[in-house]
C-alpha cells in the first residue's frame, strides 16, 4: 500500500496505570488519540498498557520510541506518590529528571492566584526529563511535556484531550488514509468468500470486514481505506454488486 | 508485596484489529477483562493492541506468552479474510493451522439447523492451530481455542464475554488482591505530600490516587490495595486521620 507519493508517518500510544489494569479505571484516551491520529494523517501501529512500574515503562517507551515516528503517553505525571512516569521517561532517556524553572513558575503564579500553597506535592508536577519542552495544560495548568519523539501527557481525560489538541498541529503528518463504509444486512459467513476475492482484486486498499452482533443475528460493516478516493470507489462498487447478488441468492430471509 | 504464603497469577491482553487503533471500534474488551481477572485473583499486568499484521501479532504473542502466565487474545476470528489470528497464533507456537474436525462437526450441524450454506467462510471459522482446545461459543456457535498459555477470543464483545466466562473457571487463579476506596474531596496537591509518608510507612499495601476533574476543581479518590485485611485497615485508618488533618487545615474553601 506504500507508494512512491504517499508518506506514512507512524505512532504508538503507551497508556501508564495500575487502575487501567485492575479494571478500576476504563481508558477513555486511546480511542480518541486513534481517531484523532487518524483523522490528522498518522498511522497509530501499537498501544501498550502499563503498570505504574519504572522498569516496565522503561521498556516500553524503548520498544515504541525506536520503532514508531512519535509515541504518546497517557497518565502518571500528577502531584503524588505513585505517578512516576516523569522519571521514568527520563531514565529512557539516559537524562536527569528536575524541577524545570518555567513549570515551577507557572505552577507558582496559578496557585498563588487561587490562594493555595504550592506543596511540595504540586512542585512535584514541575518535574520533567531535562531539556523537555512544555505541552501547553489550559485545564488544570501542570503541562505535559515533550522530548525526542515521545509526548507525555496527563491520563484525566479532559486533560488528556486538551494537550492533544496543543500538540496535534506540530506533528508532521502524512497522507491521510480515507475510507468508506459499506453498511452489509448479512453476515461475513455469507459475503466472506466474494468479499475476499475482491480484496485480493484490489490490493491497493485496504478492506476490513466487522461483525456486528444483534439477538437476531449478524450483520457487517464493511470499510474500505485507501489513500486514493478512485481506487476506493472501484472498491466499493465491486462490493455493491457483490451484495446485490449475494441478496438475490439468499432472498431476503437471511442474515 | 510478595509474602510467602500468596501465590501471584499473572497474565496478558493482546487485542488485535486495524479499526481498535484506527480509533473507528473503541475497544471493550480490555476493561471487561481487566476487571473479572482482578475479581478471579489474576493479575492483568500488561496490555497490548495491534494490527490484523501477521509478523506484528506473532511478535506481541511471543513476548507476552513467555512472560505472563497466561494471554488472552481478542478479535481476528471470524470468516473473513482480514481474519488472521488464527493463522499468526498458529505461525507463533510453529504448528499447522487448519480445519478443526470437531469444529467442522459442530459449524456444520449449526448452520444446517438454520438452513444456511456451510459456506467455506463459515468454514474458515473452524480452523485453528493444531492441538488446540475449543472454547465454548454459546452466542454464535463458532468457538475460540485455546494452544499452550494462550486463549484466543472474539472481538465482539457478547461474544468475547460469553468465552471469558467459559474460561475463567478453568485457570488457576492466586491470592485474591484486596482493595479498599477512600473518597476524598480535596485535590491531589493538597493530599500528595501527607500520603507519600503514609504510602512508605504501609510497604505492604498499594496506595493509588486517581485525581477526578470537575469544572469546579480536583478531588481525588484513594485506593488501598493488598492481599491481607487488617494490613490495608491500617492503611486506610491512616488515610482517614490525614485526610481530618487536611480538612482542618484547609477548612471547608479549599478544593
Amino acid at each position: 500500500m506504500s507508494e512512491p507519493d504517499t508518506l506514512t508517518v507512524t505512532a504508538a500510544a503507551l497508556a501508564i496505570g495500575d487502575e487501567l489494569l485492575s479494571g478500576r479505571t476504563k481508558d477513555k484516551n486511546i480511542g480518541h488519540l486513534a481517531e484523532m491520529l487518524t483523522a490528522a494523517g498518522i498511522a497509530l501501529e501499537e498501544v501498550r498498557i502499563v503498570p505504574d512500574d519504572q522498569q516496565r515503562i522503561v521498556e516500553a517507551l524503548d520498544a515504541l520510541r525506536t520503532r514508531y515516528d512519535y509515541v504518546f503517553t497517557s497518565g502518571g505525571i500528577g502531584p503524588t506518590h505513585d505517578d512516576i512516569t516523569a522519571d521514568a521517561v527520563a531514565a529512557a532517556f539516559g537524562v536527569p529528571c528536575d524541577h524545570d524553572s518555567d513549570a515551577l513558575a507557572l505552577l507558582g503564579a496559578h496557585y498563588a492566584e487561587r490562594g493555595l500553597e504550592f506543596t511540595p506535592a504540586r512542585q512535584r508536577m514541575a518535574r520533567m526529563p531535562l531539556g523537555s519542552r512544555h505541552i501547553d495544560n489550559p485545564v488544570s495548568r501542570a503541562p505535559g511535556f515533550i522530548i525526542g519523539n515521545v509526548h507525555v501527557m496527563a491520563g484525566v481525560p479532559s486533560v488528556f484531550q486538551a494537550m492533544l489538541d496543543n500538540v496535534l498541529p506540530t506533528l508532521k503528518t502524512g497522507t491521510k488514509l480515507l475510507s468508506e463504509k459499506v453498511s452489509c444486512p448479512f453476515g461475513e459467513g455469507d459475503i466472506g468468500d466474494p468479499l475476499s476475492l475482491i480484496a485480493k482484486a484490489h490490493p491497493d486498499v485496504n478492506i476490513g470486514s466487522y461483525p456486528r452482533f444483534s439477538g437476531a443475528g449478524f450483520s457487517t460493516e464493511i470499510v474500505i481505506r485507501g489513500r486514493e478516493r478512485d481506487l476506493i470507489e472501484a472498491a466499493r462498487r465491486d462490493i455493491e454488486a457483490m451484495l446485490a447478488s449475494v441478496a438475490q441468492k439468499l432472498g431476503t430471509a437471511a442474515v
